[in-house]
């Protein structure tokens, strides 16, 4: 594989904070006019039902379709969503006018609260806004997709999960970060990765990897210095901002990426996550998923041609086979051959394996032989 | 608290490369002698039992006590034990003399293999050198505590959970690191500490959060820079890598350490892990341990003192309760009043909050009130 330099002009790709604002503001005047020309008031909010969730061919990403709701006030099946809606959303534009950062957590608290009402018979009645982080989770979602804003443009703060290093220079909050200059340390990616510019990127690849305990390993090695790469992890099950920070890279630089987990159902979801989001949350994927990420290993395959000895493979239990059996509905991996063929022999040999198992030939043999020789003869899959 | 500007010259404590391997080749060289001289081998090993760990009243923490055991080749009850450690031993120094930074669970495939012997009366047997990391992960440390080294000093990686961000500046693999230039993100702490060097800081004190999402918070108002501290975050149950991070912070520039958890057994334990460590693990205590950590909150009594809404209240279950007895029992909980009171109250009241319940009046308060109020008046307790 050739080296080249790519190089493109510094770039942030986050809605402006009036912008934002605006957005949000303007949803909520919606309601307000409704209101003060006497009408019942409503929010026209996407579907983000499966039933509303397309794939689109072409893109190959996962979509939300043109189907909206109407949450109107005074339907009694719909009233308290709607209440829940324009509370989050007026939590929300509060935080962003006086410039705080709370968390999801934050969000539910602030906004949690007892409405005491009497009934139509004069009983004393009393219900909670919400009772449970997944109502007000869901309302955030709910904004999420009618104002086309993600929660980080918001200013809404999670746990950050990603680690990157690499040839490659970034901007935040005015410093110019360099990230090939962490040592034995990583840059740990902030929630609102698009509120980084990157500056210049001069790397081939970027390879994602599953396990942080591997990523430090690799990082200790300096694998990323000599093979000229990018080398990210999301620890597992990888968060929208690790997901977002790939995406950025293949998308504004062309930069191939490559993931490597462990080869069972759980890895294969792993990637499936970072090519093309959760099902259920098919909205975030225009923006985070990298439709043309390519999985590196460890294959299913990789069992028999790396020779793995027997005492190394693990059985899979039913819940992997059954999970196996759910991404082959995959669109993303139904259309793949390569993939149907890993996932089949999956589901007939039962058996998997951990990235450390190719420790067994050395611990040199992941970073010196089987990264390097699967990229050089192509044997990812896609 | 008046502001000082505490400077120490460079300093990096990790044991260098040459002394790591010749303390790990002595242990081995050891066995190797007892063999030329016609001995049965054995190693010895200091007993990592809750009965050879002592309180150490003057310095406040666990230490081991003198007893050493004898793990001997031809003791059947200890002969599998003994080869273990040997295999394990000789898997680290390898490592060691070819410059390959392995994870634990690396070692654990590296060295998993299947012997086939024949026992007394002739029949073909076969033993797993062992079938679980927890077998591997026994013997690693059975080897720190006869090398008086840390794993980490011994190159052996893993997960690091730690973020790090303040007025602070250090070196790594001849890099100068500015932890106030990380913009949005943060500096993610290295599996070995002690591998770093600290040039220079200018903090009044360390500031240590459970939650990656206050931590997140607080680092994008730039709590850190406002009030002079560094701040840093293990992620819930803090990694060996933040505890020795604060741990340094503590001892070699004197800095107050405060640590902020939710006001739960949970987030008491996690304050006892950063104060003492966890019993079972006594002797990585001298390196791991700050015996002078504070506890910031949120405490029972502030349930009242700062009015918390009956609705932020969440029930602790029988098991928080269970959990909180046991912690009445540790040596640095039972030695304090302020401890003892606050743990009988959450016993009595069976009542527990997050951090994020103090939202609740407003999203500014925990950095704006809660956290300077509380270091202004002394209200932390230890």
């Amino acid at each position: 594989m050739p080296r080249s330099r790519r190089q493109r002009k510094g770039s942030a790709v986050a809605p402006s904070d009036e912008e934002v604002l605006a957005r949000l503001e303007k949803l909520g005047k919606s309601v307000a006019e409704q209101i003060i020309k006497g009408k019942p008031p409503y929010l026209e909010i996407p579907v983000r039902t499966l039933s509303n969730t397309i794939w689109d061919e072409k893109r190959k990403i996962l979509v939300l379709g043109p189907r909206k709701a109407r949450r109107e006030l005074f339907d009694i099946g719909e009233s308290k969503k709607f209440m829940q809606t324009v509370l989050m959303l007026s939590l929300i534009v509060k935080a962003r006018r006086e410039g705080d950062y709370p968390t999801i957590r934050d969000l539910y608290y602030t906004g949690k609260h007892t409405i005491h009402y009497k009934d139509l018979h004069g009983r004393t009645r009393s219900e909670e806004t919400w009772n449970d982080q997944r109502e007000s989770n869901a309302v955030i979602q709910d904004i999420e997709v009618a104002t086309g804003l993600l929660r980080e443009h918001m200013g809404i703060m999670h746990d950050a999960k990603g680690k990157i290093v690499g040839n490659m220079v970034i901007r935040s909050k005015g410093y110019e970060i360099d990230l090939s200059r962490m040592g034995s340390g990583a840059y740990a990616v902030p929630p609102n990765v698009d509120k980084l510019e990157i500056v210049r990127v001069d790397a081939d690849y970027v390879l994602v990897v599953e396990k942080d305990a591997i990523f430090e390993r690799l990082n200790e090695e300096e694998f990323w210095k000599k093979h000229n790469c990018v080398l990210i992890t999301g620890k597992g099950q990888p968060d929208r901002s690790t997901r977002r920070m790939v995406r950025r890279l293949w998308e504004e630089f062309g930069l191939p990426v490559y993931i490597l987990t462990d080869a069972d159902s759980y890895g294969f979801y792993i990637y499936s996550v970072y090519r093309s989001g959760s099902i259920s949350l098919s909205y975030e994927s225009e923006r985070l998923a990298t439709p043309e990420a390519r999985f590196l290993g460890v294959t299913v395959s990789d069992i028999d041609r790396y020779k793995i000895p027997k005492n190394y493979i693990i059985k899979a239990t039913d819940r992997d086979v059954k999970r196996a059996k759910e991404l082959m509905n995959y669109p993303w991996f139904r259309e793949s051959k390569d993939w149907m063929n890993e996932l089949k022999l999956f589901i007939k040999k039962k058996e998997k394996i951990e990235i450390e198992a190719l420790s067994g030939h050395g611990f040199k043999f992941l970073s010196h032989n089987y990264i390097p020789e699967k990229l050089r003869k192509g044997e990812w899959i896609v």
